[in-house]
C-alpha cells in the first residue's frame, strides 16, 4: 500500500526579485517592495514528500539517508545565503519562489538514490504564501 | 511544469446553523451548539490555490491581481459580517462551512481573470475543522 | 520553590461592538468594522495561569479540578454564544476583549477553590490581537 | 459536487522502534535514538479526511458521528498508552508512523458507517514529520 | 485595573552580521553562518505590548491609532529592507535582532501620541529566537 | 538596557506519572490517564530565557555558547528517553512537567558559564500545557 512521508527543514535566505530584460519601473511594477534593490530576506519553509510501501522495517524511507540528501542538495547551498548572488543559477534566472522550486526538484533528482519515489515539493516562503510542485511519475 | 501557488486569508464572521424545514429539535440534534439561536462566530481561514506554468516573470500568477480579486470578491462580503443576515445567499440556506465554499468558489470564478486556473479553496473553520473544494477543470 | 501552569482553552463567540451612549457615526468611527450592526465571531484562545509551589504529587495544581472551573464558570457560558445577547454582564458594558477578560476573572475568583493562586488572563482574540491581565496579589 | 472535510484530533503515547529478527547493533543502525530500549514519546496529531456532497443538512458529514467512529476506534486504545505494550498488533509489527497509519485505517473501516467515505488519514509524529495514506476508492 | 494588549506584526528583512572593527576570521567566529557576505533574511515577527485601564470604549488603547504608529515609524522603514544598506543606524551598528529591537523602541517613542504606554517589545527572528524587551516606566 | 533572548528547542521523551507512596487506585484517581502502567508521551518545548546587556557585538549571549550547554546538560539526557527509567532523578520522584523543570533548571545552573543571567524555563508538555519558572536572582 502507497503512503507518503514529508519532512519540513527550514533555511534563511535573503533574495531580490529583478528581471534584467525589463526596465527599472516595469521591474517595480511587476514585482512591488520584492524589487527593492539591496533584497530583503525570508526564513523558507521546505517540505519533501516521498512516496513508496513499507518495507520490512516498517519504514517507506530511511529518515537519515532522506535528510543527507536534502541537506547535501539543498540546505547547504540555500541557508543563510544571498540566493541572487551566492547562486549561480540565479544569476541569470529571477529567484522567485516558483523558479526556487524547480530548482530544488533538480538538485534533489541529481542525487537521489532512495527507494522511495520524489514525489512532491512544498515551500513557504512566509506563513501567508506557499508553491507546491508534482514531481512526475 | 505546472506548479500552484496557495495563499491564505483570514475573515472573521459569525453565523448560525438552522434549517427552516426541520423543528427546533431537529435543529438543535442536528447542529449541536451551532444552533444556538443567537449565532457564534469564528476566524475562518481561507487558502486559495491556483494552478499554472511560470511566465517569463518567473511567476504563475500575479500576487496582487490574486489578492485584488479575493478581496473584492470575497473578503469584502464576509470579513466582519454576520453571514446569516449579511448576505442574501444564506437568508435561504444554511451557512455551513461546506455552502460557505461553494460560495466563494462561485463569486471567484464570476470574475476569474487570472492567467493561473482556480485549482482549490480550503477553508478551516476552527483550527480542529478544515473544508476543501476541488475546481473542477 | 513558585512556578507556574499555564493551561489553553478556546470557545467561539460572536459579538458586536457598540455603545450605546454614542451616536451611530461615533459607534463607527471608534470600533470600524467591529460595529457591524449584525455581529461577527471569533475563535477566542483563552489561557489561564496559576501559580504555586509543587506538592508531594508533583505538581502545582490538579489539571482536572482546574479543567473543572474553567468549563464550569467560563466556557460553558461563552462556548457558541453571543457574547451582546446571551450574557446578562453584556447588554449593557461593550463586550470588548478586555470587558471579557475582567469578567472572565471575576467569574474565576467567585468559585476558585485551588491551592494555586489564579495569576494572569491571556485572551488571544485573533493571531494577530491578545490581552493579559495580572490577576492582584 | 465532492468535497473533503478534515478534523483534527490529538492523542499522546509512546513506542520503542526495534525488529525482533535483526540484531541490537542492526536495530540501532536502522532506528537510531527511536531503539532506545526504554522508548519516548509524540504528541501524534492525526488528520481524518472524510469525502462527500452535502446533504439537505449542509453538511457532508455529521461531526459528532465522525468525532464518535475515530474516539471509539482509535483515540481510546491509543491516548496516553504505550504502542509496543498496550496493543497486541505491535507486539509483533514495528510500531513506526507508516505501521500505525494503516492500523488505524483498519480500525476505522472495521466500524465506517457514515454516508461519506473515508479519503484520506495523516498523522505527524512531530512537527517535522508527517505520514498520509489515501484510503482505496 | 491594568492590562495590556498586545499586536502581532511581521515584516521581511535581510541583513548580514559582520563587525567593522574585528577581523574577516573573527567575524565569521563570532557570527557563524550570519556573517555570510552577501546577507540572508528572515520573516521577523514583531509584537508590540502597550499597557493601561480600559476607557469608556472599554479599551486600553485604540486599534487603528496603534498600528498607524507602528506601520509609519516602524514597518515602512523595515518591510522588504536591507536592515544593514537601507537604514543609515545600521550602516555603522550591527544589526543583531538585540540592537533592532532598541530602535524600533526609539522610533516608536518618538511620535507615541497614545494614552496607553508602550510596555513591551517582542521580536522573534524565526519560530526558535525570540528577544523581549520591558520600556523602562 | 536589559534585555531577553528566549531559544526554544524541543525533544521526545516518554514518562508515567505514579507516587510509590500511594496505593494503585490513589494514583488512578491522582494523575488519571498519566499513570497507565506503560508510559506515554510527549513531544516537549523547552524555552530557555537568558537576560543581560548587549556586549560589543551586539548580542546578549552567544548563540553557540547557549546551544551548547542546554544539548549537553539536557537534550542529550532528556531525547528520546524514558524519564522513568533512563533518569536516575526519576527513579524516586515523579516526572510530572513541574519536577522535571526544576532538575533542567539545576541541570543548567550546574554548568552555566554565559555571561547572561538564565532567567526563565518554559517547559510545554502539549499544546494545552506549559509550565514556566523564574530563575532567582
Amino acid at each position: 500500500m502507497n503512503m507518503t512521508l514529508t519532512r519540513r527543514y527550514r533555511f534563511a535566505a535573503s533574495h531580490r526579485l529583478h528581471a534584467d530584460a525589463l526596465s527599472e519601473e516595469e521591474n517595480r511594477k511587476l514585482y512591488g517592495k520584492c524589487n527593492n534593490p539591496f533584497g530583503h530576506g525570508h526564513d523558507y519553509v521546505l517540505e519533501v514528500t516521498v512516496e513508496g510501501v513499507p518495507d520490512a522495517s516498517g519504514q517507506i524511507a530511511d529518515r537519515a539517508a532522506l535528510d543527507g540528501v536534502v541537506r547535501e542538495q539543498v540546505l547547504s547551498r540555500l541557508d543563510h545565503m544571498n540566493l541572487n548572488q551566492d547562486l549561480p543559477e540565479f544569476q541569470t534566472r529571477v529567484p522567485t519562489t516558483e523558479n526556487l522550486a524547480t530548482w530544488i526538484e533538480k538538485m534533489l533528482l541529481e542525487r537521489w538514490d532512495l527507494r522511495a519515489r520524489l514525489a512532491r515539493l512544498r515551500i513557504a516562503e512566509t506563513d501567508r504564501n506557499a508553491f507546491e510542485l508534482e514531481t512526475a511519475k
